[in-house]
């Protein structure tokens, strides 16, 4: 067996994981920017994490590339021209000509983007059967929503059955059950149709009967609704093909940055609740008619949306008091949310169009880390794998390819730009990369959007404090060295060590040479002691997690950062910092929006939804808030590996 | 074994009929009145028809009587006080002291209504486990509405179960499913009733979680939701006692007297529908909100409704438009109605009360008689038994002991008085019953409040016709003998024979001796010719529903007259016209309300409630309208057997 197909064959067993999920992040790199020419669909530019495959960066950006392997390397199918000169591999000479590869054309799931790259994007040519979600997930679909196109006999005499039984008898695949609206519209839309009509089956629910064939109209919508960002993918149900995608700002936000301040305001305010219910009903029907405008698609053909929010988020967008949650012991209303109609909580869809939410762990293990699982098959794997979505409340889930274990770890808002003087979203102005090169004395910044820097987002306060422990500016408890002994060992960055007011910051960017300190964008040593805070109560979450399998740092054999900002980490300052274990870069993934990577899998397959239910029974929560050590093991993990 | 405890035994066995139910209502003999003075309740008087037991009575009229066997004359419990000289049954002699009976103490179940009575009831004395229902139907208490009493323990950091679990854990004998509204208000309530709550639990659906024990007040209401009347009861379902009884007029009256007239209303006026199903909805309302005044029960301790009515009224309530239901081939939407939430359909009872619908067996054979074969145990009996619901549209069910076959026959409004010259509803100053003494020359009157006779009612134009059958005045082909013929053989009664314009009538009242006859009530020709049509057509349906099973009319062991015309019909003149199968006048049965008893059944009982599904199954529907031979046979039905 060649090796490819050996490792083709390891692969499909789940013995290592996919291409593109084991590409490491290139150190300190940050992310580059793909342009995708979409034949016969809408051309997007998208920014990834360099390492991603092209398939990758484009199923996580809603564009269709042909598969039917999933990007497993095996089907040959999913062609992209790309710019000349990008290597070609094995797979690429054994499906394309001479003169195909010189115009660049590749298989799109080997071929990684380490650069700023233009792709070309063929037509679709097949409908699959199945679709790639999540971290190199392929998903046979089966989706809640089911339309069954049936012309029926008229009744006579003869045969008197029920009009609903008419139509079942018709649609004998599916069990189904009809509430009253429904059944309200059937009498007239079978005789106005000629007995020739569509019956739109949502899980067991018949939620329409629509006039003639609409089979080939299906549509959902798969929501990552974070506290922060809130993103919505419209998705083909008939194909698993993502149409559109779209992301805005949660509006919940004027009532605070994280779930404990909204959380606080509901307390404080009993019409809070009410509003926060309306922001977050208000910011997903935003989306959902953005991404149906964008996909050129009637709300009206949308029948079901799957949500993945943390346990906060959930209980808001339900309208349930989630104080609770802000309280020990911490209890969550239910661990499994009712299936609601997305016109309860205020989405103008389909009218009877039903709104999935996650189940959850626990009330810091939502429903976003249960999508997150789903997405990444936690529970599928036999490595040793850490899961760690990095955020105000950072959740971890520890496998040893057995057992499963999460838990929550409390990391503050440090790392969302939040409590650092010159901390900043990851917006544009925000410096996400930082390297220093002691030789020539010089920071680099990478920042986003390319402009003037204005402040440190949570990668580039990661990045910045790495890289000064590695130069030796910070020692291993996280103090500035004394400045004789700056001006002594690195004489080039000396200078950049100064004070502002009483505190002793470190200058990253200086406008103008004049330009006053306390106007520059710098690093403090306040700062530096909230990352140390924020990294250790993570820290702590997976130590005490790898103790309770028995198991240490070395063992784990990939480490899964999600979430947005997980996404942009530079994996060497993760380490270097202590922020994961201490093991080989090259097994620190960027897993990418896997909520909603999840949310999708929900929507596309009944089975993976099942699957997530699963999963909650197969994890157990740990919570850390009354372990006698957890105080301990946290002085312990405050200070830099090195 | 002495002979009424081998009677009590064949009883319990389902082989002969319990006390009551065969009891022959007096020939001719209409109504009596019974004035309960209930001890610790309300006083009522109600009118029931003669023969009726003392027990029935009361049940039927929401009055509770002490009783474990059911009024099966088994567990001497259901004493009452009537009038001095009711006869002493040997029951009664075991069960009071001399004393006693002396005072007029009598076990309600074995003392029937034959005269105007006054009855004490005492207190109930324990709270019992089964109820009597229907037709001696004996309920084992086993209601969709579930309370229980619980005390949680508080959440701790060491048991986080959700606040959904930790209640149902507590209530671990039953599943249950919840709804938003309900989680919304789980924790709070929870919290502030420091955990000591009641569970609401309707079929599986959690409706309430009550601060406190709240198990001991649990109510439902059953509607009999007729064309013309509709009764509620509203029933504690702690005990199964009725605790109050309304009825009123059908408020969609306006629209037309029949089903026909409101569909036909729905096909010619697109608001009718939306109207008709507010009228309905304000019919249920304002009987609830009186039964619950009446009862001093809070309308939000009402947690379920069940509703009997034919498939128009169960349409309209839904707000689903009948015109199916109205043409050939006459198509129900579904034969199961979902159930819905009271409040959906327009009810103002606990908030989340559902409200169950009977199914239906067919467009004209529809829930109210689904209902009222559960009451009259219609697949329990091994007798050949005949249900017979008289009225416009009159719904026949045969059961041979163990096949079951049903249909409808379009019988017109002449029962309700429609279409009749002096007809009139059964209200004051109606004729019921009609006696004529050809010795004496009298005809006698039973008229409706006691007052001045304004007109005939169904009852009383079956009972004229009958008796002018019997003494010779009419022939068997329904017409008024000449008048010479009359002069010489009832010379004392001819000259009530006379004309109003050309048409011929018979005078049963005139006001005063020189009244012009066109203003007295009087039966005219015609009126005889449209009760031929009416009991024609219900004669022919019976008459093939024998011939389907292979039977004679002499095989009947028993006949059922059921609805509020049934009641009320002489059983020797239904017998005389043709109505009913030429049988002893001892087998047939008036069965009052059955279909409000069935409502009651499935309140009380969701093993009952199942038992209508079953029924189903079990009943074969028969369309006569597509059968060749139906004209054949009406024709030789027009005409009276004598």
């Amino acid at each position: 067996m060649p090796p490819d197909v050996a490792v083709a064959e390891l692969r499909r067993e789940g013995l290592i994981a996919p291409p593109g999920a084991d590409q490491p992040i290139h150190d300190g790199s940050g992310r580059v920017q793909l342009s995708f020419t979409v034949i016969d669909g809408q051309d997007r530019t998208v920014r990834v994490p360099t390492g991603v495959t092209v398939f990758d960066s484009a199923s996580w950006n809603g564009i269709a590339i042909d598969s039917t392997c999933g990007g497993h390397g095996t089907c040959h199918k999913c062609k992209v021209r790309l710019d000349v000169g990008t290597p070609v591999t094995r797979h690429d000479r054994r499906t394309f000509s001479d003169g195909e590869l010189d115009q660049g054309w590749r298989l799109a799931c080997l071929a990684t983007a380490t650069r700023d790259l233009a792709v070309e994007v063929p037509p679709l040519t097949t409908r699959p059967k199945a679709a790639t979600v999540g971290v190199g997930r392929q998903v046979i679909l089966r989706p809640a929503v089911q339309k069954r196109y049936v012309e029926l006999t008229e009744p006579t005499l003869a045969d008197q059955r029920t009009d609903l039984v008419r139509l079942t008898d018709a649609v004998d695949d599916l069990e189904v059950t009809v509430d009253l609206p429904v059944l309200r519209r059937l009498g007239r839309v079978l005789r106005e149709a000629d007995w020739k009509v569509t019956a739109v089956v949502v899980d067991e629910a018949l939620v329409d009967v629509e006039p003639g064939d609409t089979t080939g109209s299906a549509y959902g919508i798969a929501f990552d609704l974070g506290t922060t960002t809130v993103v919505a993918t419209l998705l083909d149900l008939t194909t698993g093909t993502p149409v559109a995608v779209a992301s805005r700002l949660n509006a919940q936000q004027p009532f605070g940055g994280d779930v404990i301040t909204r959380i606080s305001a509901v307390m404080l305010d009993p019409d809070a609740l009410d509003r926060l219910q309306g922001l977050a009903a208000a910011t997903l029907d935003e989306l959902a008619q953005q991404v149906c405008v964008e996909g050129g698609i009637d709300p009206a053909q949308v029948y079901e949306c799957a949500v993945a929010g943390n346990a906060t988020m959930t209980s808001l967008l339900l309208g349930i008091d989630p104080e609770p949650l802000g309280v020990a012991p911490f209890v969550m209303p239910t661990a499994h949310p009712p299936v609601v109609l997305a016109a309860e909580v205020g989405l103008r869809l389909h009218p009877r169009a039903r709104l999935a939410l996650f189940p959850a762990l626990g009330a810091y293990v939502g429903g976003d880390i249960v999508a997150g699982m789903l997405a990444t098959g936690m529970d599928r794997d036999k490595r040793t794998r850490l899961f760690v979505d990095v955020g105000t409340n950072c959740e971890i889930v520890l496998s040893d390819g057995d057992t499963l274990v999460s838990t929550a770890a409390p990391a503050g808002p440090a790392f969302e730009g939040g409590a650092i003087r010159c901390g900043m979203r990851a917006a544009d102005g925000a410096i996400e990369v930082v390297t220093v090169d002691v030789g020539e004395g010089t920071v680099t910044l990478g920042v986003i959007g390319d402009v003037e820097p204005r402040g440190l987002c949570g990668s580039g306060l990661v990045d910045a404090v790495s890289e000064l422990v590695r130069v030796g500016l910070l020692d291993a408890s996280g103090r500035f060295v004394p400045e004789e002994q700056a001006a002594a060992t690195l004489p080039l960055l000396a200078d950049r060590l100064t004070k502002v007011g009483e505190e002793r910051v470190f200058v990253l960017h200086r406008p103008a040479p004049d330009t006053d300190v306390a106007e520059c964008v710098y690093l403090s040593q306040r700062d530096v002691r909230e990352l140390q805070f924020a990294k250790a109560a993570i820290a702590t979450g997976w130590a005490l997690l790898l103790e309770q399998l028995g198991l240490e740092q070395g063992d784990v054999q990939q480490v899964l950062l999600a979430g947005s900002f997980g996404s942009y980490l530079s994996p060497a300052s993760a380490i270097r910092i202590g922020l994961v274990p201490k093991i080989p870069v090259l097994r620190i993934v960027s897993a990418g929006n896997v909520a909603g990577e999840g949310a999708k899998m929900a929507l596309l397959s009944l089975r993976e939804r099942a699957g997530a239910t699963t999963l909650l029974e197969e994890v157990e929560y740990v919570e850390l808030s009354d372990r006698p050590e957890f105080n301990d093991r946290f002085v312990d993990q405050l200070s830099f590996p090195g």
